[in-house]
């Protein structure tokens, strides 16, 4: 079976690789559909981000969907030949951020495709994998295994909107609608926020902002003062997703969010320079957001209904050998959303 | 102009009042339609409900929405001719719960149509009425005065949803699908549930409770264990919206709920036994909700971008002088959700 | 080796049992001082409580401490002549609410001296135990191991003031002063309650609660309106603590309560009849509270430091073998407030 | 009567000034004590801080209690001759803030001696001065005006650490131990924290946080590694309460704070280059507080009451016309925490 393995600084290869036995509790998985995200662009582009650097060959990709091939002893719940969606966040569940429910935070997580650990821990861009039952999550007939490799992102954006507290008949903006920043605005709208306004500065992103549900979009190249109205009586929004990672997207935000208002943060980002007395006397809260843990199941859950629907979201699909040219779509923000592969 | 007076102990007339003259920061309003609520049902069928008791003639109503049709001096937000929800709400502004933010406990609330203060606060059916701009909130173009004589019950769901916390990915019961159990589906659908069960003893609620977005639902006369399945491992749902007012609905769904449970508990009902230990055991907790503040706003808003379709609880609509009729199908469960009079 | 043995239905002996020899991350303990508890009370005298009965013969007790006298392979952070408070509580660490950080609702857990679950599962009275690294919390030099066996029922009055939330300058209500709800009054204090007021019906008990910290203690046998001035405006208590376990006691604070107050109620009673129309208007919140898990090592830790001084409420100390002399003073609430056994 | 005003950029003078005349609903009350603010110094020092520039004749101060001597019509709950401490906070009641219960964020705030809004508010560095009743808060027998003239600064703590959340069993960190650091070392512990350690360049401010309740400081002038055993295993701490207005200072505790722990960040700095990036993996929330509102009567409370004892801070008093020397002192971190004037 063959793999897409990133070799250091950033040579990505099909090679072949073993999948493996199936041992007790795990499942023998036909990958189908995996989606390519910024952490392997940055991975494929620039041989890593911030202080993270590949160095040694790792197979990419966490965003996945396939089919059940073998079932391991002792599983019963889920039968060969079933469809899902893999989590690929494998917390240890012993260590003490696992006993305190706060699973993303493991001591010891083995993720799927990150160089953050030496030895790097291989993604699940190949044909087969072996996997964990408890990272399989079944995907509803209708539903496509490009929605389904959908989870793993949407779980991330409804693990930033969970941390943003509350979300009913709260006002929002989004700054910066790729991949991530259009998932929240489905998943804000989703959790019931009353109003939505998104920002960025390409019209192609904001128009899928549009279509994923926001009351209005604000391109800040062409209209850089366009959050200005929003600045009276002291600000309007009551929490901002921060998904450009952008320091001037966060300052310019600023005097449009309510005191109290919620900042949250996406992204790893280096550092920012922050008008620290703004936050302070207007009592704002930065917090930051990483993965997610029990949002995994109820993103499968919410695209298997589609009370989410990401569809609009997948820009294109190509054969997993034909990854120059998926990734280099996926790179064009002008141009693409979500750029997927599949293994067949 | 005419209204509709309940005198004691319950007889409804209409008669004719005067409107009253139009002072600063007021409007003067035609009222157009007016939903038939649960109290106002108990005030003309029984002449109250607990211990409150209709001791003197008062106007009913609380669900209104009509058409702008005078300015008062001072108002700028609002032009004569706009088609407003009007809010019943009237808290003081100035007492220690309203400098809290928490006016739906206001010392000196003067609420539409309520018995419970002597004199009793007159209500809103009635052909024209005054009142604070304040209470007035726009409706959109294409959304009906129906649908906006809706934003008060809805205000009452969101409250209520509300402070049972953060919905998304939470699993929700609810127990009781009258008008507002089933709008309490509809918002905790829009608040991001991602399981919604409801139970009544009505084929016809439940039938409602489906289209409003209920995954289940389970006829409890027909199938009394309908529940126990739910009662694995401690019990399945994170939130009991208990909307029934009976006793027996709110002990049969304790061993459905989780450990930690949210229950919360509407509308104005009498004395129940409870099964304490299970309470402490579980570390389930009982919240009581009331009215509504903040979200009478965001329930115009859903309405209005239609994020919340109220459409189908809309059973019927009468002319306010066939008050009768309108009652009469209002009390019948198994014939009507709400049912609503116009004031032309 | 000797131990406190309950058969039923209620007949308690001393007898030799076996101490079992130490495993991996194990420790045998000395137990040097145990305290008797509500539950410990209800086997000796009727057998159970509630639907829970004695079945089989049970070691009682589950507030101890003592010596570690041997040390199993693994362990590093606790040596042989450490002298521990002894944590009663063993969750599985597997079970969905392990992994959700909530260890109380552990499916499987193994709370010594418990006859909820058959086989029981055996207590602490007894001259050596083996225990689990994990169980130990080192005392302080200084600290005697009679405070150290309070950290247990200081852990539930944690537990329960934890679970009412943020209590800096809340105003507080605690009925029953018993020994929980007088740890309860040390604990509300340490977490900054600006204003606490305790009834109880006995005048023993409410001394207790004054030399607790309680600002003002009222006798309800004495005076039954004695809250009646705290019922103005809507209420002033901002939280109540329920430790009587009486209907009563619970009906008649409910006027004292604020708008949105959090009632506690700690004790496993049995049914209560409540008035839910005044728990809806004033939307209260009555949340159940159970036992403890991170607490049990904040408790050791505010005794260390002496923090809260548990000291006064230790009434007298028995050796075991004088169990009945023990029991019979623990059980008159006139008389006694902790009553504690040694086991040299 | 004479006060101390400020002249632009920084002159400071003894002047007369008249009183005023007492309307309904005030008090005419005789200044007894005074406390020097960080603000005040700035002032004094430099003109103002930040953007904040003195640009007209300012009376100062914000940090006194005095003597009831005349009692307006319409004020029943003080009587003349009472001793009280002074809320410097004049929110308007009636702005959307207000209305939400988050008066400290009043769009039409008057706070005593502030050179923020233009034209300036006055301060109560005077030897009269009339006040509304609502500022007015008693002062027990046996508290000294000096440490009534505390409850404000104080306030400024409590509101901090309110706003950090639960604090009961958590482990606190603060960095910077002057007046308000070690007065939020004295809330933290009033409030239930466990564990306390604290840092400063100074050793004398650092005496002082041990003597306010610390558990431990560091001097990480001298010990500049001496966080470092805190991070291990992602980090100890619950709670970060950045008191130095350092970047240094805040960059350096990073690493010892726990996945998602709290930074409160307190006083107004300017910018700070923060390093995002750690904020999103360990999902830390930085918190801005500004000022208080509900916490001025707690203040006075917990200093009534000595449940916090603010006397260890007083480090010296001096008569107002010395303000020379006392605002000498003041501004010296080695030799003083809160210097006081007299107004007699």
């Amino acid at each position: 079976m063959k793999a897409l393995v990133i070799h250091p600084p950033h040579d990505l290869r099909v090679e072949e690789v073993e999948t493996g036995s199936v041992g007790p509790g795990q499942l023998r998985v036909r990958v189908k559909a995996g989606g390519i995200c910024g952490s392997d662009l940055h991975y494929y582009r620039h041989g890593g981000f911030g202080a993270v650097r590949v160095k040694e060959p790792m197979i990419l990709g966490h965003e996945v969907a396939g089919t059940v091939v073998e079932v391991g002893s002792g599983v019963s719940a889920i039968a060969a030949g079933s469809r899902i969606a893999v989590s690929p966040s494998r917390p240890c569940g012993h260590c003490r951020y696992c006993q305190e429910g706060r699973q993303n935070h493991c001591l010891n997580m083995r993720f799927y495709g990150s160089a953050m650990p030496t030895p790097h821990i291989h993604g699940a861009f190949r044909q087969e994998i072996v996997i964990d039952a408890s990272q399989a999550h079944l995907v509803a007939d209708g539903v496509t295994d490009g929605e389904a490799a959908m989870g793993e992102p949407l779980a991330v954006a409804l693990h930033a909107v969970r941390r943003a507290g509350p979300m009913l008949g709260r006002r929002v903006l989004v700054t910066g609608c790729g991949p991530i920043g259009t998932l929240i605005v489905m998943a804000a709208r989703r959790a019931g926020a009353v109003e939505i306004v998104a920002t960025d500065l390409s019209g192609k992103a904001l128009a899928a902002a549009l279509a994923a549900g926001a009351d209005r979009v604000i391109n800040t190249a062409e209209d850089p003062a366009g959050l200005a109205a929003f600045g009276a009586d002291k600000g309007t929004f009551d929490v901002l997703f921060e998904a450009s990672g952008s320091e001037k997207a966060l300052r310019g935000a600023l005097d449009a969010l309510r005191p109290g208002a919620i900042i949250m943060q996406i992204g790893l980002g280096g550092d920012m320079t922050l008008p620290v007395n703004v936050l302070t006397a207007k009592e704002l809260e930065l917090r930051g957001t990483f993965r997610f843990h029990e949002e995994f199941a109820q993103a499968v859950a919410f695209i298997n209904k589609r009370l989410i629907d990401v569809r609009p979201l997948i820009t294109a699909s190509f054969p997993f050998t034909r990854f120059t040219e998926a990734f280099t779509l996926a790179g064009d923000r002008d141009q693409a959303m979500k750029v997927q592969l599949t293994f067949d």
